[in-house]
């Protein structure tokens, strides 16, 4: 008889987060991080043997997810439906494996990823909302929705995004992505921005929705947004809108 | 001439409180609590000169308010739109300064209060949600809400609440109080339950939401709870709910 190979199933888990008390995605020392609280989740559940998860990306410090997708590798023998019971049981309370699929070894969370969503929240009043602080951003001033939905159409297709990217970005080769949608709506006193495209360089949302609100705000024209690609030129832009409205909000494969 | 006696303004102010990372409303030492935040802001207003604030009840520990009331009385002699802004500006950013204006010298938070509002939110699904965790009750099992409608009922009108109260409670007298509204909704996979009356003693609110639940859950049943008015026992009750998913909804004079 031949012997059998061990075990070995491959995961993809979706997984929420509120980050608002962690220091981003992705593991570093001294900090609070969501793949440090996972990891050492399945330490536990492997006998302290490490497992190592692969995210589709990072977020950064305070951004959110509503559904960020990793993998890992494990010879754990257990349906997917006890292996999210298991997580969830042992994962802090701003934490949750919402979905959990086996998927073929080939599968890569990162590598794989086609598109992701991105949304971004402006609570747009005159006074602060308590229970909205760790959710939104606040803009007093009063944002005109027809000018940013009209410049939204400026970012959608394929662009040079150096202008938008944060000058940190470590990305080498090109700046180039695509996006396929990039809006806003308005809803009583909540904008929602929406950006999906087939990568996001560093900071490329908060940057983008910046623009936005500029033009919202009337202190940029669509021309001068317009004129702002070609610059190439980071300074040439605006403010990077600070983290906690942010939402990786999915991740298409 | 006649010399004026010291100018003396009492002002009524409604706050909203994201009450997740204090001990309760009322000051106490060696805690955390709104009171405390406040009357900080009105010291540094006043130059160092105690200004205590009235509250118009308690609110315990990771209980929050949409719009909880206090008075205070000031030498300061400013407008009250001034008096917000100041206020707000220096309180931390889970308190928020909604409304405040002048009041006549016999006003009194707690004593003229005629009504509250409480409201409570269970989140009545079977996963959990990360970003609902600090503002809602989980209850996994489905909730029948014509049952509990029914059962809501029952609580409107002028009662004995000794069963639906805190064995903890200090109030003197009479437990006798009259609720004008008691009523739950359900949007999605949120229920909010409606608890409008003269008075509540003290866990009460999360008592009877309490019960509710366990008649949406098929243990209790419309009879059995109206036999624990008469009862007189707490112990014939149920739980406490948990304290974050209520808000002090209104006071009204």
């Amino acid at each position: 008889m031949q012997k059998d190979r061990e075990y070995m199933q491959k995961l993809k888990c979706t997984v929420s987060y509120d980050g608002t008390n962690y220091s981003g995605f992705q593991i570093q020392q001294n900090a609070n991080t969501i793949q440090a609280e996972i990891e050492k989740v399945l330490l536990k559940i492997h006998k302290n043997k490490l497992v190592q998860i692969h995210g589709s990306g990072r977020t950064d410090k305070g951004v959110h997810a509503m559904a960020q997708v990793f993998h890992f590798e494990t010879t754990i023998q257990m349906e997917v439906y006890n292996w999210r019971k298991a997580m969830n049981a042992l994962l802090p309370k701003d934490i949750s494996i919402e979905v959990i699929e086996e998927v073929p070894e080939d599968f890569h969370a990162r590598l794989m990823a086609k598109q992701k969503e991105y949304r971004y929240y402006v609570l747009n009043t005159k006074d602060r909302n308590v229970f909205k602080r760790n959710f939104t951003h606040h803009e007093f001033g009063e944002l005109n929705i027809h000018t940013m939905q009209e410049v939204c159409e400026l970012f959608v297709g394929t662009h040079d995004f150096t202008s938008f990217s944060s000058t940190k970005s470590t990305v080498k080769g090109t700046k180039v992505r695509t996006l396929y949608e990039v809006s806003c709506t308005k809803e009583d006193d909540e904008i929602e921005f929406i950006l999906r495209g087939d990568g996001f360089l560093y900071n490329m949302v908060r940057i983008i929705v910046g623009v936005l609100i500029d033009v919202g705000l009337g202190r940029r024209t669509f021309a001068e947004v317009e004129a702002m690609f070609a610059k190439m030129d980071r300074g040439a832009v605006g403010v990077t809108l600070p983290p906690q409205a942010l939402f990786l909000w999915e991740v298409i494969y």
